[in-house]
């Protein structure tokens, strides 16, 4: 018998634990593991590319047992069409993150599908209740990969979060990658976690083995929030978010000379030649401030309960008399 | 019968709640209301000014009720003298932050008398351990007043910590308010809570009513690290700390430009001639990222029974099957 919070209950799970719908890296096998594990798996479909997501999902109900699962977006790079052919696969979630979800939200609730909106400061948390989400993801800027710019700390963000939502349930997200952490989540008041980066080091998670390693042997002081390597690579990230990245050659040479960097095509050009000449890896390597946290390659289906186990563990212990 | 961990028993208190030893604002009284309250206050003597301690030691006598008690300093700024004359007074603990504590450390530990020393970073942390600390405190970059320029989060950095220095119990600071913040301490790892803004809106702080109403009127995205309103008030600060503040007019008007501000010594008088004037307080309004979660003005004595309270609340909530 595990931890029950509303959003266990909600969703009929047996562990308040979230896979992040990490853009690329969150398929088929790591959602499908992570909800037969007994946390809630959710697809990182990114902008809800097509190909990505006919490879992806057949992996997933091959392999999810028939339990929840969803699928999330990047709010900013998606369009109704992304959503209608999403719901047609029948989630029992849509999340979203980062954008406006005002467009989306009636289509996803339409549905009969538990919209979740992923929120990284209070304006946005009061929206999304206006938006009657069903549960809120609050991020905190030690996570891993994309978030607000000016972002909030975990700790002191997500009690404010549950404050202004209940009775919607919150998830809290960024620098959560123990079961210490899981338990710190419920302590301040949301209704479970959701975890990125410690999902990124399992067997299942599409990801490239040198990135896996880079997580599992880094530290959280060798990451840092940046938007230098999403102008380097030419991404269409808006410019209010950046992203947490582990240490990269282009993020040294041009930290704080973002406006420089994307007015310069020649140092584009250059970063392109550096991944295909094999120097730089295709990708950043994204990663959360809790990696010093990390320092094993487990099976994420076996890693949700082992979370589990360990928040359990935890919560005793620090209610002890 | 309150929450039990290895910093309560250590100490003999009945909470696992300290007071941040805040230079000037954590007075006698409110030192004394927190050690009252079951708690361990801590003065904040910062550079160990003689006429400053003269003044808050009786009324800490005073009132304390012969509970544990200590004082605190900022390392950089003392010598032996002061940590001499600090335990001619009998205090229980000992507290040094910011700085070597090197020079200082076999002379408090000598006298019998607990050393606690703060740590913002993972080396600091492993200096800590070696120089034999009694108490390690993890304070995150959420935490108001100074810290380090480069800091940790407190979530993702407090079970780093605790795994580093077991069995040497650690306090979480940073970000922690409210009683759910300090049962997300304690699950972390930590065995206990330092609070400095929290306690700062007390009717025990010596702090002026303006700054204690914005702590209670503020939010925590309101609230920005930065080092431009040490270097207008003339501020000794090494610069690797800055500290995080309310908004401020100097605050606006030097943001991103504190190498000019160094040398500008007009810029400088202008804030003095403004304090003179009255049109901006004498000190920058120190606040941290939690005080969204601070909407009163309580006794000290009663928050530590409060706070305490909540924690066990959010713990058995939390845990709940």
């Amino acid at each position: 018998m595990g931890l029950s919070t509303a959003f266990t209950e909600l969703f009929g799970v047996e562990h308040p634990i979230v896979l992040a719908p990490m853009g690329g890296s969150a398929g088929g096998a790591l959602a499908a593991a992570v909800s037969r594990g007994g946390g809630l798996g959710l697809l990182g479909s990114g902008n809800g590319d097509r190909e990505w997501l006919a490879r992806e999902l057949p992996v997933l109900a091959g392999a999810c047992a028939g339990k929840p699962w969803g699928i999330g977006f990047q709010t900013w790079a998606i369009d109704d069409g992304a959503i209608a052919r999403a719901l047609e696969q029948g989630p029992t979630a849509v999340m979203l993150s980062f954008g406006d979800p005002g467009p989306f939200a009636e289509r996803v609730r339409g549905a009969g599908t538990a919209l979740i909106l992923q929120v990284t400061d209070l304006e946005e948390a009061r929206r999304a209740v206006d938006l009657g989400a069903d549960v809120i993801v609050a991020q905190g800027t030690e996570a891993g990969a994309h978030g607000a710019r000016h972002g909030r700390s975990t700790l002191p963000f997500v009690p404010v979060v549950a404050d202004l939502a209940a009775p919607v349930p919150v998830l809290a997200a960024g620098g959560i990658a123990d079961g210490r952490g899981v338990a710190a989540a419920l302590a301040l008041g949301a209704a479970g976690a959701l975890l990125g980066t410690r999902f990124q080091a399992t067997t299942e998670a599409l990801i490239a083995p040198a990135t896996a390693r880079a997580i599992v042997e880094g530290r959280g002081e060798d990451t840092e929030r940046n938007r230098v390597l999403d102008l380097a690579r030419g991404s269409r990230w808006p410019a209010q978010y950046t992203a947490r990245t582990l240490s990269h050659p282009f993020l040294d040479a041009w930290r704080g000379r973002e406006d420089e960097l994307a007015a310069d095509p020649h140092a584009r050009q250059a970063y392109q030649d550096a991944v295909t000449r094999g120097e730089i890896p295709p990708l950043p390597q994204w990663a959360g401030e809790g990696i010093d946290l990390i320092d094993d390659l487990p099976s994420a289906a076996d890693l949700v309960g082992t979370l589990a186990a360990q928040a359990e563990e935890a919560l005793a212990r620090a209610g002890r008399r």
